[in-house]
């Protein structure tokens, strides 16, 4: 049964309903690939603006600890996981100017600073934020979009492999 | 004291109030030109997304006129001129085919579609609104932007030659 997933699943990959509901119309998908290919073309040809600002909405402010009243308890949980090198290399100097800087740009762009984390450490996460801090507020959104599209994959293979996993547990005893 | 203006009228122009808000920064200019210019910088540079949204929620429906509590009559009074020549070719037919590719328009990327009517008859809006539909949402948005920009430089064009032509009738009596 791997890659049945509910929209539950999928919204906690990405925060946008109409991002959710297409996969779930779109699968079963036989394969991670499969799923990471429909979730593209979906994020990128079906879901307008409105759903793309709806999922950068979702995650918590780069350095943060996501909200207990989070949506999404399996988000969270990822979130707090890909920004697991960035908290090993932050200090309080770098963490101040790192919310420092990410106010300043929700006040320029109007939505939060979106970079796929993973395996990045805070000063290089905050030479990011500066530099994209100059870009046009399209061209940004732009940019956004295909970090949270990276996000996305990331999350589709923890779902597949956690699926998974749980299949070959299940297995002796079915 | 021509190109000194208010938020309302520079709202009337376009429906962002951070461009509203800008202009009035910018200003007061001292000629067209000068208007025209700051306002595609704060448009393109300083207006962020939700702020064009904020724009395209402004308009009426094409070919529908705008309600009745519309939040700037001179706008809504503009938006019925840009319409005129639409307006005077369209039938029954054409008028419901375009409510109906309106609708479909709106569901796909969650905004009224948005064209610089000017001059333009209903079939080919009607023409244009089928092309643009089958664009990606990104895609659109930028088109989306780039019109709401040919209508805002026609109405600060209005909105100079109104000021002129009242500083003109009120000369012989200073």
């Amino acid at each position: 049964m791997e890659g049945v997933f509910g929209e539950a699943e999928y919204l906690a990959c990405c925060g946008s309903h109409k991002f959710a509901k297409q996969m779930v119309e779109s699968g079963p998908f036989s394969s991670l690939e499969q799923a990471i290919s429909a979730a593209t073309h979906i994020w990128f040809n079906q879901v307008d603006v409105n759903g793309w600002l709806e999922a950068f909405g979702a995650h918590p402010q780069i350095g943060q600890s996501p909200s207990n009243d989070h949506k999404s308890p399996t988000s969270a949980q990822w979130s707090k996981g890909e920004q697991s090198t960035a908290i090993a290399t932050a200090t309080d100097s770098t963490l101040q100017e790192l919310y420092d800087w990410n106010t300043r740009y929700r006040q320029k762009f109007g939505f939060v600073f979106l970079i796929c984390a993973s395996g990045r450490s805070t000063p290089e996460i905050l030479a990011e934020l500066k530099r994209r801090y100059s870009n046009r507020p399209f061209v940004e959104f732009e940019i956004a979009a295909q970090e949270q599209m990276k996000i996305t994959e990331l999350r589709l293979d923890k779902l597949f492999s956690a699926a998974e996993k749980a299949s070959t547990t299940k297995t002796p005893f079915s």
